[in-house]
């Protein structure tokens, strides 16, 4: 009794609550089941292994990372293209770096014992370390020790891959165990012309357009930068594989800066079909997400992050940062000659949190359920772009008879039967050929999911064309 | 002594208070004396008819609305033409219904006695309810009686246009009286091939261009929703007919939602004059005002109603609400192949009070002293329209020398004149063709009839020409 | 030990502060030493002189002007260019008034002494007074006296310019102290064909494109209002005509409105070449700056005083005030036809202190640190402007490599360096010829000092051309 009959097809009472902001569902699971103990076993496998710009360690990550995409062997699974250029290669204003190769790096204690192994943890070596072996005094090894003094356990992580140099990173606590005397440094490490390596995922979509997504591999042995995007960007590898996309979405895997840079020379051909691009860092914290914008600020996915922590209650905790030329690898895809208008998802932003850069940004600072939820994030944001047209009504003149058609189904106190209609008839009203469905969502307050489902229904009823 | 002369040419001290915001006038009574009672009147007249989307209720409102123009029977009175579509008349996706008549509607209880009677309220009965004559249990009885079971006291409003039904409303105290048994239900409705019917009153201005008013006047027995509406339009018609109008003023009076789309379809080729459409409803409660923006946002009424609300003091309390595509024949103006950019002003807006669609919203629900001051309101946005011009400064290089023509009047003390003054130099800075006398009206925080009265002012002294 | 060593072209944790506001040096004394008290000094001179529209008063204060521009004598010193215009002369919708000459003014009290004399204080008589020789009742002589009855101790100014009349202003306390008896009037005053006078002092640049300053010159023994501006001009000659200039800065120190207007009328071919244009007042007092903004509200000089309080924490209370039609010669400035788009620059606001054109707005309330510290403003603001290129990254494929080519100096702990390497990413990032250094600057929120010297860096290193 009550409330059962309503005029479907006049105004009336039943979309009172039309005002008010749309209560959209919590995000549902859309990543496979596994993909959280996926993510996280790939991050496991991959934490030891000695990455840095080059070298043995990122090829051996590579071959993780491709073990990790579903259905390998069989033929319809997605292929990971591997690439790589040699040493000397001129790239737009860089050189592709000579390869570095750690045989082994002590330092030696005037008691002969071993005080530093870079077989205990690979942060104990500076990165691109040139080989010395030399005798020396405490002093003159002075500058040569890289510690945390306000975190005495951690060991810092520092690299000096465009000056010649070497250095030992320890803790706090180890440098002041440090007894006077003579020290043998004995850093067997090689810098020679071998070769820069990057991998690359595509999935194709309907058409020629791409997103792009692209995240750093040349952090060795930290965890949430940068493990969590290898591991982020290779579930969302696996999720969109089985689903169905207008847009391609192209997955690059490289090392940091120069391995951008080389990228983008090498696909400058490329580049025009990239209509979106994201770049994936810091995603397996407990913080709250954080977009950087990209340098227009006015990107599809700007809007979608921003559209996203409006209407999905879920994310509703995410902040939108400006762009600044500062970061990662949108600092590339962002330069006024690529102007990819690249955006950066992260959780807690890089340099805001004291293990940045340490060893303290171990398997410990990360944890499944924060992939994973940063996996269900970036799978909004794709399935936003994927359903983003532009729509024309068919049946412009006044609105269409919705209720002979069976598509008025609004009951009174079914709240989402009201948003569905309402949806219905945002997405009539502003589909004249100039808005896209993200345009309607922003402006309605509803999700991209709700307004895309009533899409598909209306364009089945023959009101709407997508053009 | 003191401030009494000044040096009116070169700036000085006398308009120090320029940035504030301009005190204006409260609203001058500019409708006519008798015209809260007059629409008091009419909405006493109209109350007990038994309108519908179709039928004699109809016409017998039509017909009150006609005597209540003034001066009907003189040979210069407003006119109201009516006009009407016969059912099955295609209009744009819809079809014009069946005309719905009802001879008598009861529910006889199982000791014979009439528990329901239309005779005794209109809203007793379903709007559109089918015939039938048929005894029933009052189990099989009970998905045909609707309730407020909140609102224990009032009968809902409940219509099923487009799909067969039938149904009583009644209050919750009623429903809970009825005895187990058999009950008859004797509804002597006739459902025929007739007509819809509609009327208008256009008065003319001095160019081809228009303003469209349009209400709805299909409720039966409700107040607020909607005789309000019917009053204040007539108020309207009342005072413009007696002045100048640059621009034409059409009032439209149809059912909801059909009759807006017959409207429309039957005047296709009248829509390119219309400049300017609101739609009215909701204007005798007690609430305060809320003016909903068209579709664009930024029409040339959007921008009246927010600046009325910041400039007049009496509706500082006016809100102005964003567009939604739910709501009441602003819906139809708004589609994207119709585009009149219709705006809507209500008292509290509908749905967001407990009495609306129920048989609380009865003449003790509204006021005639708040239907005068929805009238007050509705004038000044028309005269706002009808004096934005856009001028030009023909004596543009630097200021032109006021005090030789007498134009430069401030005195110390004299707020009033203070504000003039301010008017004057505001548009005779900001008419370089381009802006309206809104856009500097808004611009400078002052109001447009102080703007309008000093731009005929400087008209007169030839210092600016309209274009 | 610990942060000495970076990789200097990675990302990586040495700007973890880049999304921090800017912290820039406070405002060096960019103005000679001695401004402050040659400003000072010339604000002493130019007191006691009875200026007016016109007459000798002006021209003695231009001579004092002059001997105020450094160097003069010397072939190099910037010129003060003379000029004037006939009484009677037509301009624009003005004709230049008579010249007023006072010989003496004085009121005789009914014991034959006098008790106000003109030559007391240039403010006892009102600009502009016509000569009378009378004598009248103190009841007829009423209407001719003004006093400030909230402030009994100072003595208002008060001018009649265009309208034929003459009074005296003196204290409250002097008029309560008045006698009933018989006054002569004894005003000696001539208005007679004479001219109107003023001055300009022209900076070249090496474009044609211009600056314009302009103040006022006609107010007598009047501090803040209006030798402070005169002050502050000629500060800023004597510090510019020292520097480089891009953009050439026109000095203009006129009578308020009619001097403005006569101007206006006698370069009209010039205003082309003026892009920026800043009336000066009011810059002596105690209070926090303000700038007025342009009709338009988006001119450069607009943004450069928004930026400025954004980016100087030294101006950081400096408030931006909305354009008004009311107020100094800006109105002439932004008039439609002449559409220069001049900013203003106050401490407090005209007719915003209570001093404000009384005999308290004298040498007490104004300092020399204040005029010194309105001096540093104004250059920060002019060196915006002439700063203010449009450049074109010339490696704008990525990032450049600033490594090696010693362009990347940041240091952990070293803000300035830090901020110097986040400006020069900034300024490589938005070089995309279409953004000039203060947007760049804007969206940075980094000082236009700093930007400016980082696009010298990058303009020597070859990765800038200036467009």
């Amino acid at each position: 009794m009550g409330r059962a009959i309503h005029d479907s097809d006049s105004h009336g009472s039943c979309l009172v609550s039309a005002g008010l902001q749309a209560e959209s569902p919590g995000p549902e699971s859309t990543a496979g089941a596994g993909s959280a103990a996926a993510m996280w076993q790939l991050c496991q496998g991959l934490f030891p292994l000695a990455r840095s710009l080059t070298g043995a360690g990122v090829r051996q990550s590579l071959d993780l990372l491709e073990q990790a995409i579903d259905g390998q062997g069989e033929s319809d699974a997605p292929e990971l293209q591997r690439f790589s250029v040699p040493s000397g290669t001129a790239v737009f204003d860089w050189t592709v770096p000579r390869e570095w190769e750690v045989r082994h790096a002590r330092l030696i204690g005037p008691d002969g014992q071993v005080v530093i192994d870079h077989a205990n943890h690979n942060l104990h070596l500076m990165g691109y370390s040139v080989p010395i072996h030399a005798t020396m005094s405490l002093a003159e090894l002075a500058p040569h020790l890289h510690t945390l003094p306000v975190h005495p356990d951690w060991i810092p992580y520092r690299t000096s891959y465009y000056a010649d140099n070497w250095g030992f990173c320890l803790t706090e606590r180890q440098r002041r165990s440090l007894q006077d005397g003579t020290y043998q440094v004995d850093i067997d490490t090689r810098l020679f012309d071998g070769q820069m390596d990057w991998a690359e995922v595509f999935l194709p979509g309907d058409s020629d357009d791409e997103i792009l997504i692209s995240t750093h591999i040349c952090h060795p042995s930290l965890a949430n930068d940068n493990l969590s995007g290898i591991a982020v960007a290779t579930g969302m590898i696996n999720a969109l594989a089985k689903r169905q996309r207008r847009l391609g979405v192209r997955f690059v895997f490289v090392p940091a800066t120069i391995g951008a840079i080389a990228w983008l020379a090498h696909n400058q051909r490329r580049l025009g079909a990239i209509r979106h691009s994201l770049v994936l860092s810091n995603l397996g914290d407990a913080g709250p997400f954080h977009y950087k914008s990209s340098v227009s600020g006015q990107s599809a996915l700007d809007r979608v992050f921003a559209h996203l922590s409006n209407s999905e209650p879920a994310f509703s905790s995410l902040a939108v940062m400006p762009f600044s030329p500062y970061g990662y690898d949108e600092r590339q895809y962002n330069s006024p000659g690529i102007a990819l208008n690249a955006g950066s998802l992260m959780r807690t932003p890089f340099g805001q949190y004291p293990q940045y850069h340490t060893s303290a940004d171990n398997l410990d600072f990360i944890s499944a359920s924060a992939l994973q939820e940063s996996l269900e994030l970036c799978l909004l944001a794709i399935e936003a772009l994927q359903t983003d047209r532009i729509y024309r009504n068919l049946s412009p003149m006044g609105e269409p008879q919705l209720g002979r058609r069976g598509l008025y189904r609004a009951i009174g106190g079914d709240n989402q039967g009201q948003q569905r209609q309402l949806a219905m008839l945002w997405l009539l009203n502003q589909a004249d050929g100039t808005h896209s469905l993200l345009d309607v969502a922003q402006r309605a307050g509803l999700s991209c999911q709700l307004l895309a489902s009533v899409a598909d229904e209306l364009l089945q009823a023959g009101l709407l064309e997508a053009i």
